[in-house]
């Protein structure tokens, strides 16, 4: 099968893949589409040091597995867990110790023909919710799990630092709950996205931080970004941290001591959530895709990814 | 008056400051004990721009002021607010806008004979709490906030990373939560002294990071404590963050992302719970006297403070 592979930093489309090896619980899913997020980007260049096939936001059709889940369409949970540990058995399993990743650590990833994946990581993708919303069940989720993490009221002050494609799915999730939510970024585009949303948008260069934000949430994905977040956040207020890139070089962290700031990391996210919201089209997906490139074009549809103006770049790996 | 001062960086003994103007609401406090902390060792290297008297950890008694406080013992918290602002009025006093900080922002500190204090920042001092005691209520307090911030139940997992002035007051605190408690160091001596507390103390040469606790409280005033912090603490878990000097250089924040950590920024306490344990005696404060010298040899002082194999220098201002 096709599949495009990382190995020792090297990308590749690679035409004679072999099938996945489907292991006991395990689903084959033929992919449809397939999502291209910054974390692929970062593996790329080294980050976990992955070896094997790329790609963790996808959705597709169960082609082998239990009779309720063959030939329906799924979306699938990235964190493939042992469900024994002291983190399964607390109700984190999201944080299992033996977790391998799907696309990202030690697993075979989704920009490929097929995947191999465990059936408890499916979830059913509703025929309200279409192809191109389901493939960004991951990444919307991982918006929710803001929410979910830090309780955000309709009297919160609320910025999102990054309109990225993960920021602007966090700006939509944030803005539903009602807080007073402001977005900055650097993209006048994406700004603009922004305001034509009903969210206030400034530029980063127009930004006078004034240490008066309840909440901060860093998706710049940029090292500088958690700096900004620090300038902008209230004494005893909440920057949430997507970026995995985040400080350090510079970035003083006296100021999260003095203001005594809580910082959060915050990673994946719940999947029904993100599922529920596109069916009732509380959130809008589409306006992010930037391109949708067949797999046989995957180098062209990664370097895309890579120019910062362009948000989403899906891969149509087969049709539905 | 004798007082200590620091301006452009350079720290004297000077013989013939003026004395403290005294303003409305302000009493005038004769110095007995004051201790020095990291914070003025760090103010001396350039920290903050201070330009004043040093000092921030004091008792003293009372001149002038109120009748019912004069010729009192008292200890006085450190932030002098305006009650107005945002802050003030959210009941986070100790982040005014406006506020001035005793012998660290914009305010004379208490290396001196005598100085001048708003009122309402002054506590009595019960009979049952010396002198060397009483003067450690500020260090005290801020190892107070740390379970005012951070829950911490007799279940809850909990490493003290730097047993030094603050990390063994730190630890004493959560001692007697009954938490399962364990101290990281490098001095054998505060190690030792941590066994003797009946507190478990492991050398950081020692030690194997197991992404295993639920609580670290990051005490080290060393940049790379935050580094080691990480890899201990367990996914969702927290780190309490004391050092103004935490990251950056070199310490990757992604862990942080990963494992959803929570990184609390954690500064001045409550005085009352802090002077309640010594006047209980709860909490054992003499033994982390190292030396006592009299205000004439404050250089002598803040020198012997530079070394890591002291613990708390104080300075004899007066008598009592």
């Amino acid at each position: 099968m096709r599949a495009v592979t990382v190995r020792n930093g090297n990308v590749a489309l690679v035409h004679d893949h072999p099938e996945p090896e489907v292991r006991e619980g395990e689903c084959l899913v033929r992919v449809h589409l397939a999502g291209i997020c910054a974390t692929d980007l970062h593996i790329i260049n080294g980050y976990m040091n992955f070896d094997g096939v790329l790609g963790h936001e996808m959705v597709g059709t169960v082609v082998s597995g239990p009779s309720e889940l063959r030939d329906k369409r799924v979306v699938c949970e990235i964190n493939c867990v042992c469900r024994k540990c002291d983190m399964c058995s607390a109700g984190l399993a999201n944080h299992c110790r033996n977790r391998t990743v799907i696309g990202i650590d030690r697993r075979d990833g989704c920009f490929a023909d097929q995947i191999a994946v465990p059936q408890r990581n499916l979830h059913l993708v509703p025929d309200a919710v279409s192809d191109e919303e389901a493939v960004f069940v991951e990444p919307l989720a991982a918006a929710y799990q803001v929410v979910a993490q830090c309780p955000i009221e309709s009297h919160t002050n609320v910025s999102v630092l990054g309109p990225g494609r993960l920021g602007l799915l966090v700006a939509q999730v944030l803005a539903q709950r009602g807080c007073k939510l402001t977005v900055v970024g650097r993209n006048p585009a994406k700004l603009e996205m922004c305001e034509k949303k009903g969210i206030q948008a400034i530029h980063v260069d127009d930004l006078v931080p004034r240490h008066d934000r309840d909440v901060v949430v860093e998706c710049t994905g940029a090292p500088e970004g958690l700096g900004i977040a620090l300038a902008m956040v209230r004494p005893r207020g909440t920057i949430v941290l997507k970026s995995t890139c985040a400080g350090p070089g510079g970035i003083n962290l006296a100021s999260l001591v003095i203001h005594e700031v809580t910082l959060l990391g915050s990673r994946c996210g719940p999947f029904p959530e993100a599922l529920d919201a596109l069916a009732r089209k509380a959130v809008d997906v589409r306006s992010l895709i930037s391109r949708t490139f067949p797999l046989d074009q995957a180098p062209e549809a990664l370097e895309a990814a890579g120019n910062p103006s362009n948000l989403k770049i899906l891969l149509k790996c087969n049709a539905r």
